[in-house]
């Protein structure tokens, strides 16, 4: 958990909100490291110590960042196994993991920054690797609920299930690398178009091979 | 093209092939500015002018490895076209597809860290300018393929064939963050993978919905 969890009003403006979305837009632009509470003053136009007004330290702004973007993806999980009003037993696998991937695309178009920082997470410092840890569950849930598909029969079951949720998240994930709020995908298409590749698949059941040339 | 096209020899166990893998490891760790020649050379237990014997300069090892991950990547699409001994024109795009992001899967597995070093450039040299070209140029022919395909039939065409394209490269280049030679999966195992997710779909043609229970 982050080290403030608690929002603290600041200046006008500068709300702690405010001050992290700036944060994490530098963290992806200059990397992590290479950006000081120096350089993040200097885009707020404000001091360091409004900063540490707002923030204990750099690492607390990145803690709250990955935090955000774990929290929304583990609640698409939560949330797949029973949307409110629903009851969970009344979902195949295959549609919990309909909505998982859904939901992901949309986690990732709606805080696109924390989840693009969040991807780039190497685990160097211990606030990096509870995030990683956080991730790996994540994944291994997934998994779990692919394994799940391919046991009631609506998943092929020739792939290995841990292959599977990681060529369906790198698909996912790289996202981040061209994806920009405002283009001709919204999240909805988006979504439409992971589930059309990943699940139905590309091909139509035309035939592929052409008809033989009338005589 | 590479400044240095011609292999040279230099002293026993360092050719220019084994000075290039251990730069371009080096590179994919540390990141390219971050590596400097004498770092290499420590790396390499060998001189400094031993390394310029067989390249220009540091920028001439990042350009000789990223000319070797395109133009296998190149290699793939004209090879899709027509492979020995076949007539293009017997092959439908679809089946060229298919080739195509096999054949990407293998250049990857086989020449893990050229293309990981390629996924991350940025473009912040002429080197890598040429190269983000590169790269352009042979998303652009996919993306025309996948065109093609869909006005054969054998694709859906209910997807923008750049965001399908993209997704797909996605899913392929992700690749790089987990594969690791000599585990469970060669790379025609994962390239089958790869076109189960995209071409054929996840879903088994199973009822998605269970049957009314028996009354």
């Amino acid at each position: 958990m982050p080290e403030l969890a608690e929002p603290r009003r600041g200046r006008p403006g500068y709300d702690q909100a405010a001050v992290l979305d700036v944060a994490v837009a530098a963290f992806n632009e200059y990397g992590y490291d290479a950006t000081s509470v120096a350089v993040l003053a200097d885009r707020l136009g404000i001091s360091k110590s409004a900063i540490y007004h707002h923030f204990a330290s750099k690492e607390a702004l990145l803690e709250m960042a990955l935090d955000r973007a774990l929290t929304s993806l583990e609640g698409v999980l939560a949330e797949a196994d029973a949307a409110p009003g629903e009851q969970a037993a009344a979902l195949s696998a295959a549609d919990r993991l309909d909505r998982v991937l859904r939901g992901a695309v949309h986690v990732l178009v709606e805080d696109l920054p924390s989840v693009t920082l969040l991807l780039r997470v190497r685990g160097n410092t211990d606030v990096e690797r509870r995030a990683l840890a956080r991730r790996r569950t994540f994944d291994r849930e997934v998994t779990a609920l692919l394994t799940e598909a391919r046991e009631e029969g609506s998943l092929r079951s020739d792939i290995d299930a841990r292959v599977v949720e990681r060529l369906l998240f790198g698909m996912i994930n790289s996202i981040v690398e061209w994806y920009r709020p405002g283009g001709p995908e919204d999240a909805d298409r988006l979504a439409d178009d992971v589930i059309a590749v990943a699940l139905d698949g590309l091909r139509t059941s035309a035939p592929r091979v052409s008809p033989p040339p009338a005589p």
